[in-house]
């Protein structure tokens, strides 16, 4: 084919000597035609591989995502439930089987995954490499989430502890298979030191280094229940923050309360940031040589704080104190959901949720439709309609999002002595039931009875109409 | 900008009104470019529209899927170790916001999901149907495997029986996040008569009819685990059948053995055979009226059978031999490699193994390069290169692709007394942690030794070396 500079010069030599032929001015044309076409070609080659776009039509959508209804109190930015636009394309999304020999920052000696060396350093530079050299883990990586979860390597003291557990586990499993989260459940200490609560940075540094695919990693307590299995986290708010937690900020700064914040669950970026922090989060634990003078200062600091010893839920509202400027302005501390809920407040009022939903069932045929469990995000904004005045908190009757059963200490069974064994262990009976009825609607069943985990019916076609 | 007829027409005009001024010249010319170059656009934008390419370069292959050596064996059909190709597109494969509301299988009522209703009709077009409406699941569905695995609802009555099966579970969940496949864990008898082993068909056609998106149920018992993390189905082998248990033909059609194959690994097609299958499956039962009658004919036909009462092994036996044009021929016997291994052939070999596969880590470096977890299939041809020779079977000494705790009995505690419970106990717990050390290496650490579940390492760089 005549490439463009040809053709042109061709048309300048031909001015040059006058007059043309019919023929002439064909192929003249033609060349100049093509040569155009192969430069738009080429054009839109370059540009489709540079964007990455799939032009491909979107589907038509009927339950389209929407954002949520706007929230009452002024100020509040809308949650929303669902991605912009759906996704057209479905050819598999990774890449697993190319890992070019291009040096990146595994190639590095000087890589630690232990929380004991220095945090890595240029780690956003790092991902950001990694990712163009894996480009089919790049497109959607903001809005990617690993879940982290886990429990000690020994049989649990608690008779019963492994099976609740397994079915805390099961319950994480269930709703990252709803919502396409990956999720690693870690059951040994990455630094034999630091046991406990003490275990999470050592995880989460560890996977943040061997998932550079995932945006955010998102460690639930192994006492942390879903209960609402459709539920997504509402990203687009913590864009500008680096960890997300659970807590009150007028504890926080007012009253200076350990409880304050709950460091069982929560959401941390994969980026430099996070790995600075974390290792000044973890410089208070066992391990340290600071953790003494730790247990000093937190128990100074925070006058309800019960036990002498330092603990990272002291440790990190500590920081959010006294160094707002480096750590405390990239958390965000989340109060208007249950990011992580306390089960004495929410076990009580599970019947009348229940019951709440099961009225707007009775209403809205869509919602009784039977469908796959893999289009379940589709019906959230449905949901949402008749869900905008329910309420997020205690006063409300939305499904609260995380259950988490602080003080009934599953494992070990020494529980706060508040409330009985039996009183915790009944509770995460009916509120991991709750969940699993969310889940197994989509299998055709359901359990009757939240107290009576081994008996579930078939449910009726159009239930509950 | 002018259309390619409007600059055709214009040139005529022009060559019939003679000669042309420079300018004009420049102005048609230009024109015929741009003419050229717009519809080479939307010739290249329809075309990508039609078959949904995004024109990304694929990234310069270094690893990239290879077949497995042909094996030594005449007839053996080659392991595929990976898909054919690389997937450059990246953006996410689901759209899990979308359920057009046009009607489907789903708003039939007379669809149900317990194994007692007589079996779907017309699954297959059903299925296609579903596809259809939810197009971003249909591309690559072919290869698409949902894994199905459970226990019951109560405590194990072996003290640490729930500790084992959370350990297996957590097996299950790290090698399905390594190859991107889902996993139920079901935990409820959704046929409460069907206890036991027969609760598998009940979960199994519930799952089909709530993952219609997934090809193939893979059907895994709470006590086996994978210990080769790698190793993926050869699916490709199976497109002809509809189920895969592992077993040997010989001691089925020959000694007629109720062990000849193992029912607590099977790999079932999403399909109307797999349907009407486990409907006769499930009809040899302890909920069906033919349950006694089905326990004699099973005794008779199987001298080796141990107890009197119907099995669904000893039932899938007697299918395979009696049926064979409507069942038989459908199911592919596996003896090639440890779809499901039985543990004691393969527990005393382990430490040999991973001797073995040191060895070859030590020789050769892209082997030692540490890299994300998620790209660790690009390393699978790698491995095959030398592990060619190293047999699949007993007599061989490659990592064993699932050990099946068979007669071990983890929750009951009930174990054949061939062994002993400490026996037993040992052999898990050091074939989990020869499995969790294939996983942790991604995370930096590894078990120094196998009984030891507590105790981990942080891995050197360029280990072993």
């Amino acid at each position: 084919m005549v490439s463009p500079e040809q053709s042109h010069y061709q048309n300048l030599s031909m001015a040059k000597h006058g007059g043309r032929s019919k023929t002439t001015y064909f192929f003249s044309d033609t060349f100049l035609y093509a040569g155009g076409a192969l430069v738009a070609f080429l054009l839109v080659w370059a540009l489709l591989s540079f964007f990455s776009l799939s032009p491909n039509p979107t589907p038509t959508p009927s339950f389209s995502s929407t954002s949520f209804t706007e929230r009452k109190s002024a100020g509040v930015e809308s949650l929303d439930a669902s991605p912009a636009q759906g996704c057209p394309d479905g050819a598999s999304s990774f890449d697993m089987v190319h890992d070019p020999q291009d040096q990146n920052f595994y190639d590095d000696q000087k890589l630690s995954y232990s929380i004991e060396a220095p945090p890595v350093k240029n780690w956003d530079e790092k991902r950001r490499e990694w990712l163009k050299q894996h480009p089919s883990f790049a497109a959607g990586v903001e809005n990617r989430i690993l879940m982290v979860t886990g429990s000690q390597a020994k049989p649990c003291k608690n008779p019963i502890g492994d099976y609740l557990l397994l079915k805390f586990f099961k319950n994480k499993v269930d709703y990252c298979r709803r919502h396409g989260i990956e999720i690693f459940y870690n059951n040994v200490l990455f630094q034999p030191k630091m046991f406990s609560f003490w275990a999470k940075t050592p995880t989460v540094k560890a996977t943040m280094l061997a998932h550079p695919e995932a945006e955010w990693i998102w460690w639930i307590d192994s006492d942390a229940a879903f209960t609402d299995m459709d539920f997504k986290l509402p990203l687009d708010r913590y864009k500008a923050h680096n960890l997300v937690i659970h807590g009150w900020p007028k504890l926080i700064y007012e009253k200076k309360s350990w409880t304050s914040i709950n460091a069982g669950v929560f959401l941390i970026r994969n980026c430099q940031w996070a790995m600075d922090f974390m290792d000044v989060w973890a410089s208070m634990g066992p391990q340290a040589p600071g953790y003494d003078k730790w247990g000093e200062i937190l128990s100074t600091t925070f006058e309800d704080k019960i036990f002498q010893e330092s603990d990272d839920q002291s440790g990190l509202v500590y920081l959010l104190l006294k160094e707002k400027e480096k750590w405390g302005d990239k958390i965000y501390v989340e109060s208007e959901f249950y990011f992580e809920g306390y089960w004495m407040e929410i076990v009580g009022r599970l019947d009348n949720i229940t019951e709440r939903y099961k009225e707007i069932e009775k209403r809205v045929g869509t919602l009784r439709r039977r469908h796959a469990e893999k289009v379940s995000e589709s019906y959230i904004p449905v949901w949402e309609e008749y869900l905008k005045d329910a309420g997020f908190g205690r006063d409300g009757w939305r499904r609260p999002f995380i259950t988490h059963f602080t003080g009934c200490q599953p494992c070990s069974g020494d529980h706060n002595k508040m409330y009985s064994g039996q009183t915790c262990f009944d509770a995460m009976q009916k509120a991991l039931a709750f969940a699993d009825n969310q889940v197994l609607r989509n299998y055709g069943f359901m359990h009757q009875d939240l107290l009576d985990p081994s008996t579930v019916n078939l449910v009726p076609f159009d239930y509950p109409a």
